[in-house]
């Protein structure tokens, strides 16, 4: 059965193959999108895998170099012009095609990188040899990629390191402009690209980039192709998205770990001191005590509406990741998207399980990040934050305490915060809102969720305040797909979808 | 120089060979007994090298039968009958020898297991392999063993696993024992060693194996071979040992690691609720508030001036270990070890460090070790705790929560316990106590420390309890070892005076 559909669908394509040199501006039907993308799907997943293959750890310059070659050559070939924009740390790559003389020009977003691995941590022996999985009796069980050759179905899912964040949908991309150009079919506006390689590092070498090379990057706006769509898995745009903060607290204890027999009792544990400073942030629903922490924010009712139009509910988000209850900021989950959040990511102190010892540990370090919003400042909260820990007696310490700092101050601590992307938020009611919405709504009808802000940060303020254009993310992966953690993966419908929606875009005119 | 001394010392032992047969009765003296241990020390180092370069984590059963057979071949070529007691786990092993019909009979303990290691953390390549260190402008430098053939300086150190803890102890009494061989002088008492694979597992089998081998182990008196010196790093005397109960605390967060910008504000972190159960068990002081946790334990004003006989002062050890204050358990150091302690020996939600990653973690989980005095019960601690963690509204599931169990408590988490050695204390003015004063003030004067308590716990409860003896336990690691941690150490005066310490015992009538 799917021959004949491929049959069919070679003959549609032969005709518009045909057409092609006379109708380029003739857009696309709904129909026609979802067939082509249904047609290239197999050999899209095949070339998906293989830019899986490479490891792409920010921190590393060979598997950044790995990367960023492969890009070039999808790029390359495609006709666009390649050009590698060098910072003082990892380079970024930028393509570019001009398309249509007057028309509107476009910058793409794709996040190349991903998170470090733990491969241990993995059911899989390496995260980046993909694996195809099939759900059954509660399980998921590892099926052969050939039979993506003649079946298909959504649920089936791919485990890899970047499946979803962000190789996946960088890949709906660029299988998209692959449909238009086998079709000799020209997109409707000018494109640029801009390829990261370090944004799970929090982009460090972006803004300054951005910022010395502003002519080259300008555009009309901004298209993201990173993030995750909404809890409903339904086509997501998203306005805006908070921004990061990131901090390490560590406390100091005995100068070496000691026997807990020989110094329990004696030798105070910096646990217990973690444990009190920690338990001092957080009142009983989760709200940060922090004095000014949420200063700024007040959502207007009709705001609140609008946010909770998003078709979701609390309960079914709670059934999903397993918990009784929330934490109280915000009546609802996009509510509490609209504030800032002070989470610890991390929390050590010497060895549990298998590797556990009978000491009392050295110190203990606990890794914070604060999501931020407009309305709050990265800085100014690390700093209440900061001055929280001092004023419960803490002399604070720049890497590891002096002799003289261990004899004087029976509280020690270090705490040294980063401050990364900023929080942005682009219109709703806006060009490239209404744009974005006629475009995918041509192919979802009306199941698009518009979302004012996202939980997740990206680098993109320096695109925003650099270049001063609106942006939106388009989002592509399942919301359960294991983002950061082990076992990530991508689902193959919204893999399927994501070409879907890039040729949508692609063949909508902006005006 | 120093062949001289040895040509000294041959023509004596030499004389003492001679009359050997006749002169059995006959004591050694001080001298003698330092002559012989300082000619046999450079031999007793390439041994206890050879027997430190066996892997020894009692997890591994092909580690144990390693260093059973090597255990093994030292008792037998000591003229020992050697006896395995088999058990449901790690086996265990026994020799004897009757030496003095009438005499009475000696057991001696000591453990042949070390703890895990962490590779990582330890400044040489292999803690296995071990390494000749010399102090120099403040760091630890490598320097050939081959050195040890004309040169000795107390300072130098042996970094190795189980160097100090217990294999350097284990190899004093057997290099001792060898001495006494080749001089053919027999020890004053009869002797019988038990040997233990699974000291820092908690020795698992050992209580039902001394029960059925009750008779075999029999002695009367039992000499524990394991354990650091006083602080002073004066020879030491221990009279009784604390206990160990250890128990893991889980507290359950989502059901795997969430995105922090997904779901913070809305996902609470069990990061948070960890920290507020552990600041809650202890004061500023670093006093334990569970009501009835230090129950029982009434120092008199004379046992505190007995335990405060001991020569040191909590400024110098707080200078050592590099903090600025103690915790308020007790006036002293000795009255601190007189209490139950309660540790947190691990603690880890998540990553650290260059592994982090931007998520809520999905559990938090504390490592809790208490240490016990006779007067404490460690089920009852135990079950102190657990009844705080259900009063904070904890609801505790046996391992992992069902589904039912997240989706009906907000607060879940397990809590698991298990009781490890019973604490002991054997009466200071006793007849072992006279006895090993005696032998050790022969070569030592009055510099010999009697603790009553020390604060590192021992396996002895099933021999003290089943064979009814009375046990004391003697000290040889310099108290700056690194026990249990990377870059535990043997310090070579420490060594010397070991085989010295065990020379005299042996050659010391009991009556």
């Amino acid at each position: 059965m799917l021959i004949d559909k491929r049959n069919t669908i070679f003959q549609i394509s032969s005709i518009l193959f045909f057409f092609g040199g006379f109708l380029c501006a003739q857009k696309l039907s709904s129909e026609e999108i979802k067939t082509a993308a249904n047609k290239k799907f197999p050999e899209a997943v095949f070339e998906l895998n293989s830019f899986l293959e490479i490891p792409n750890d920010g921190h590393f310059p060979d598997q950044v170099t790995a990367n960023k070659k492969k890009c070039e050559s999808y790029f390359s070939q495609l006709g666009f012009t390649v050009k590698t924009i060098s910072t003082e740390g990892a380079p970024l790559l930028f393509a570019e095609k001009k398309f249509r003389k007057k028309a509107k020009t476009v910058l793409f977003y794709l996040q190349i990188d991903g998170q470090p691995v733990d491969t241990t941590k993995w059911d899989q022996p390496d995260p980046f040899e993909p694996v195809l999985k099939k759900r059954q009796n509660g399980k998921w069980e590892t099926i052969a990629f050939e039979r993506l050759k003649n079946e298909f179905d959504p649920d089936w899912r791919i485990f890899a390191r970047s499946a979803s964040d962000s190789k996946g949908p960088a890949m709906a991309f660029i299988s998209a402009l692959k449909i238009l150009d086998e079709k000799r079919i020209i997109p409707q506006f000018n494109i640029k690209v801009i390829m990261d390689f370090q944004e799970e590092m929090g982009s460090p070498h972006l803004p300054k980039a951005v910022s010395e090379n502003r002519e080259l990057l300008d555009a009309d706006m901004l298209f993201i192709m990173d993030g995750t769509r909404h809890v409903s898995n339904l086509p997501t745009l998203t306005f805006g998205a908070r921004g990061i903060a990131t901090a390490t607290l560590k406390v100091f204890g005995p100068r070496y770990p000691l026997h807990s027999g020989q110094y329990g009792n004696f030798a105070p544990n910096p646990v217990f001191k973690m444990a009190q400073l920690l338990a001092g942030l957080k009142d009983g629903n989760g709200r940060v005590t922090l004095s000014g922490f949420y200063d700024g924010i007040a959502l207007s009712e009709p705001e609140k509406q609008r946010l909770n139009n998003v078709p979701e509910d609390s309960d079914s988000i709670l059934a999903r990741i397993g918990m009784a209850d929330t934490d109280g900021i915000g009546n609802t989950y996009q509510e509490a998207l609209q504030y800032p959040s002070l989470n610890i990511r991390g929390l050590n102190a010497a060895w549990v399980g298998k590797e556990v010892r009978t000491i009392i540990p050295s110190e203990a370090i606990a890794e914070i990040d604060m999501r931020l919003v407009p309305e709050s400042d990265g800085k100014r909260l690390m700093e209440l934050l900061k001055s929280y820990v001092r004023e419960q007696g803490y002399h604070l310490v720049d890497s590891t305490p002096t002799e003289e700092e261990r004899k004087k101050h029976p509280k020690l601590a270090s705490f040294t915060y980063r401050l990364g992307s900023l929080p942005f938020r682009t219109e709703m009611d806006s060009e490239i809102g209404d744009f974005l919405n006629r475009a995918t709504n041509k192919v979802f009808g009306d199941q698009v969720v518009n979302m004012r802000t996202t939980g997740g940060s990206q680098p993109m303020s320096p695109f925003i305040t650099t270049l001063n254009i609106p942006a939106v993310s388009i989002r592509i992966p399942n919301p359960d797909n294991n983002i950061h953690s082990p076992n990530e993966n991508l689902r193959l419908g919204n893999f399927l979808e994501g070409i879907i929606t890039c040729l949508a875009i692609l063949d909508e005119p902006i005006e």
